[in-house]
């Protein structure tokens, strides 16, 4: 058995992670083993905690280390708004941005006939609860603007119809955006929704 | 205090790794979260072994769990040729080549004036014991085709002068290589190393 067996292992493990590969999973290990005190041990202990604590929100689907996540049971993020995003990284994305103040729910994915995706896995039904039961006035669907998100937009707009405001995120040109660089898509969008200055 | 913060924690420290940015670090801990059995677990455990038994073998300079490496304790591996690399990761691409059946050591870097490294910082001294103490016949400088590198193959030929035969790896054209790609200096070394066929 080869001492460098547990070495090869972790190689392997973090081969797996999305954005490394066999090479840069090597220079990262190597990289841990020099930074021994620094990092690997620090990051073996973190990884121990998240592994033996995370999980998923019961209400919104966040991640977190409680049932109930930090937004869903602050009484501040109660302001009637609810943002739905499809995916945790989306909520953190926005909750960066510092720009909404309310509560989220995070589907989980897209509705997907491809991939025989239904409303039941997407938490589409604990949505309409929610609306329901924690008094939303507005709803913002924040999805991706991609053809599986705005499908799953216009279904979940014909589920909350009359049961809230419904809003969506407005399209355009991003700031620091060059019009040579976007796509044709973005550069309609933003011509149909242009504004009087 | 957040419910988050040991999951903030992991991707603090996730970022530190080569090859991963803030992003991609959020990317590989929802991943991690994801794939909590498959992987998270699996990753905690092995880091804790190994920034419990990883160490440098004292002989040659290789990363294992022993203090001398399995290279080096191998009978087999003792052929007199010694193949002279600047770091860990070299020699894994050597090993993982196949091609060559002695064994390695490894120097740490390369001399450099600007950094103020030094043969005594490079584990160059125990080069030349080696040479003596192993009989060693034939040393295989395979150094970064750099200036750094080549300075210090330069430095160490110089050391082992008279005390083993001393050859590099050869320069020419990769296997796969076109020519249209591949920069001057290469294409001039290749030429001036032709073969008859």
């Amino acid at each position: 058995m080869s001492s460098t067996r547990d070495i090869d292992a972790l190689i392997e493990l973090m081969a797996k992670l999305p954005g490394l590969g066999p090479r840069s999973a090597r220079r990262a290990v190597l990289h841990l083993i020099r930074k021994r005190s620094l990092l690997l041990t620090p990051l073996a202990d973190v990884m121990q905690i998240v592994a033996a604590t995370a999980r998923e929100c019961l209400n919104c689907g966040n991640v977190g280390t409680t049932d109930i996540c930090d937004i869903c049971t602050s009484e501040k993020r109660a302001n009637g708004e609810l943002c739905v995003v499809e995916d945790v990284a989306d909520l953190w994305a926005m909750e960066r941005s510092g720009v909404f103040k309310g509560r989220y729910h995070v589907l989980g994915g897209t509705l997907s006939a491809l991939d025989a995706v239904g409303p039941e896995d997407l938490r589409i039904p604990r949505l309409v609860d929610r609306v329901a039961s924690e008094g939303i006035d507005e709803v913002i669907l924040a999805l991706n603007a991609t053809i599986d998100g705005q499908t799953t937009a216009h279904y979940i707009a014909d589920q909350l119809e009359g049961r809230a405001r419904l809003t969506s995120l407005a399209q355009g040109v991003p700031i620091g955006g060059e019009l040579d660089y976007l796509d044709d898509g973005t550069i309609t969008a933003a011509m149909r929704a242009r504004k009087a200055l």
